[in-house]
């Protein structure tokens, strides 16, 4: 089968490997349907983060396969929308909705999702299926359920965004323009989207961002706290990762108020003081997409979202370095892979 | 009058100086009948702040004076409970009940608490009456409610203590003790106060705990992790403000557990991905006493705590430097002066 590996940084290839097999009785086979490209993966891309001949892909939509004997809420045949980390769904910790730390958590997706076949460990309680074979328009807005929109979605219910509330976004990647929708769907009054690109802008608004602001680091604080009474916003959605973005989002954020933070931390280390004095709330990391996926496929499947416009790019997966660059040069914001 | 002040570190003295008057209209003159030394005078004490003649004190009780012309909700002669930082108790950020982090937030007694007299501004908001003369037996109570107590029971509902929660707290200091008797009250199942001093682990037993562990540092969260099946509290406490305690009270909380961090942050840098990676909700700073107090004051009016047990060493203001030598040498974890 066909699989995408990153070899070094900068080099992506499209290899022929080995379909995998079931290997416990709790694992599923899909056929993937649609796998997509992360902007996480351009850490490695770009040499931030070591990588040697990496399976990639952690975001996938499919049809099951094969199961394993264990398995018993999915038959084979079923569209299923998987998250990028197994888990039980079972434990003390994913029964509080923190799936991502399950006690037998594991990748999502064996070897990796950009492959016409992946093992999904823990199929029972990783995958969610789809009420029935879903619509071709609908494959892009549930393939973003998968990681993009489930990330933006927790960060902003860390974030606390709802009604009444003004909520920042840090960050105009896929991840942060999904924090927008979630937090248009979530009540929120006021949706102030943080970018310089102009079609990120547009897109912003489209999923109800209602002020733009252009400015950066402190500057773009000083704006956020003039369009909040000099307050800075309840909510602040930071979903980058570094330094930089995070102390924006905490300082634009009032005392009392919320950070969800969802970009993967990249040389972040965050002052004690500055963070005592700030007052804020501060949660995130590794989204527990799985809490959401029931929730995000009804409203995606009732047409009351439409996350998969995020998607600018797509691509047959032989083209998958061209997906590659086109992100890693801000040609595309997220890139969808069809197999 | 008479009033402390911190000459240098290591260097407390009773100076006579002038009776504070009124400034603002909003302003009101209190006969200070009680005052505490604060943990957090030992950081200046020890040089790790620093410290030049600053007149000491910020936890205080006592009998207004004199008012100012605008003060409405208090008359001469109440007997009032005072926090450290005064607060309008009416911008959106106190209405929050950030009172701390009020728009027109101030020092809560100028130009200090431990004198006979001190000048409160913003009166109206800052100071909250009892419902009479309190008999004397309640003064180390009401004193407490006035930052200690204030300040546990905030880092205690950061935490989310609650029914059904493992609450760990870190810090055996007169804050974590009373950390300790908030989550008690607020319903905790087990509570698990760190304390190698045999002393402060009866009184944090008295106070509530369950459990104590007198482990640190790695070995005290292992202990944490073994006492809570391996997951860690749901709930932590953290009341020292080292890098080691807020490291120790992030790995001892189970991801999508909360930390509620009240120690004042010296020398903390937290570790992006680590924190990223651990799932807690952090949430602590300088406690908004402010919005507590009513409630504090009747729980020991009503006798139904009992917080003034903290205080084990009480002293005239004119041994004031033996107090902080002795919180210093740790003889006594919080330390009450009379005038």
């Amino acid at each position: 089968m066909r699989a995408v590996v990153m070899v070094a940084p900068g080099d992506v290839r499209v290899d022929e490997t080995e379909r995998p097999r079931i290997v416990e009785p709790t694992d599923a086979i899909l056929k993937i349907t649609a796998a997509c490209i992360c902007g996480s993966d351009l850490w490695p891309y770009r040499g931030a983060d070591a990588v040697d001949h990496r399976p990639m892909g952690h975001e996938y939509v499919g049809v099951v396969a094969e199961i394993g004997s264990a398995v018993t809420t999915l038959a084979v045949g079923d569209f299923v929308v998987g998250t990028f980390i197994s888990s039980d769904n079972t434990c003390e910790i994913c029964q509080a909705g923190y799936q991502t730390h399950c006690v037998h958590r594991g990748p999502g997706a064996d070897p990796g999702a950009q492959a016409d076949y992946a093992r999904i460990p823990n199929a029972d309680g990783t995958l969610v299926a789809t009420p029935g074979v879903p619509d071709p328009e609908l494959i892009p807005s549930l393939l973003a359920a998968s990681d993009v929109l489930g990330t933006g979605w927790f960060a902003a219910v860390a974030a606390e965004a709802g009604p009444g509330r003004t909520v920042a976004v840090v960050g105009d990647g896929a991840v942060g323009l999904m924090g927008v929708l979630a937090a248009k769907q979530l009540g929120a009054e006021r949706i102030i989207a943080m970018s310089r690109h102009a079609d990120r802008q547009a897109l912003a608004r489209s999923f109800g961002a209602t002020d733009i602001v252009e400015e950066r680091g402190d500057a773009g604080v000083e704006r956020i706290k003039e369009l909040t009474g000099g307050l800075g916003a309840h909510s602040t959605i930071e979903a980058v990762g570094t330094q930089e973005s995070m102390m924006q989002a905490i300082h634009a954020t009032r005392a009392g108020g919320h950070v969800g933070y969802v970009g993967v931390s990249h040389d972040v280390a965050l002052p004690g003081r500055e963070l005592f004095y700030s007052g804020v709330h501060l949660h995130g990391g590794p989204a527990p997409v799985r809490r959401f996926l029931p929730e995000l496929i009804r409203l995606i499947w009732d047409r009351e979202i439409d996350p998969g416009k995020v998607f600018d790019l797509t691509l047959p997966i032989e083209d998958a370095a061209e997906g590659y660059r086109a992100m890693d040069e801000r040609r595309a914001t997220k890139v969808l892979l069809t197999l």
